[in-house]
């Protein structure tokens, strides 16, 4: 089964796929995709629009799980990645493909039991899930990475469900 | 010209299109598109990007005006608005369509001259820019309506100079 995790952001949007078999897994492709802030912000999100809609074409993913903006931090910086997040939640539904939707801190508390680990906790359960010997870069990749982790332990029943 | 105002969320857009050439201008059409709270996000903006494409087509606006996020408000309404506006701006670009965009209060100052306006003085104004006899309805549409209106008075040249 093919993961994709997403990490959606107007400037970077990580992009990580795995391939899950069960508690065996291995990381496939990491990437991120970026738009220019040169550029007004519908230009930016057709950008990217058309950007992840080739990515899924070429990686076709089973199943996809997205982060949830986290507006505590600041309102401008939530408002700017929702807007993205927008254009790849529908894209990936355009494709067929089935999204979970989690917060930055569930995916910290499923993949390292805390919810509030740092990013070296993650990239060591990272290189432990997937075998590597070096944590992915660039850290939006990376992220999205442990995201389709989390797919992997906590949903192959909603691919397994889809294709019943 | 053909001038598209448009009012996002994830609920209800308000949609407006008017005929201007110069201060004469009239309503061509207003609507809302909705998407069903009972569906899940992703569903639902994949049903509003396919229902806004179609409208782009048979509208075929020479220019979008469209609301900003309003984020003072309630962060999540703000984000829940984000998600739907990536999704019409990315259809806008894609569909060729010039797009400009201004908040809630630039509009109240640029039609009725009053930033802080409520929706009667709004309406009055659209009621004598449009020679229309009512104010339109569903509300979201009359808001669509305005920022058409808007587009009208600011921004006509936007398009003289796309089609130099």
């Amino acid at each position: 089964m093919r993961i994709l995790g997403v990490d959606p952001g107007l400037s970077t949007t990580g992009i990580g796929l795995i391939e899950a078999s069960g508690q065996q897994m291995h990381a496939l492709d990491w990437l991120t995709i970026e738009t220019s802030p040169a550029l007004a912000l519908p230009d930016r999100l057709c950008e990217l629009g058309k950007d992840f809609s080739g990515l899924l074409a070429d990686l076709r993913p089973d199943l996809a799980i997205v982060e949830q903006v986290f507006f505590a931090k600041n309102a401008r910086t939530a408002i700017s990645v929702a807007h993205a997040r927008g254009v790849l939640l529908m894209h990936l539904t355009q494709a067929g493909v089935p999204v979970v939707e989690i917060t930055p801190m569930q995916l910290k508390a499923a993949i390292t039991g805390d919810g509030g680990a740092d990013k070296q906790q993650i990239g060591a359960m990272l290189l432990r899930w997937l075998a590597l010997e070096e944590v992915p870069t660039p850290a939006d990749a990376a992220d999205a990475l442990a995201l389709a982790v989390y797919g992997a332990l906590h949903h192959q029943e909603i691919v397994a469900q889809s294709t019943k």
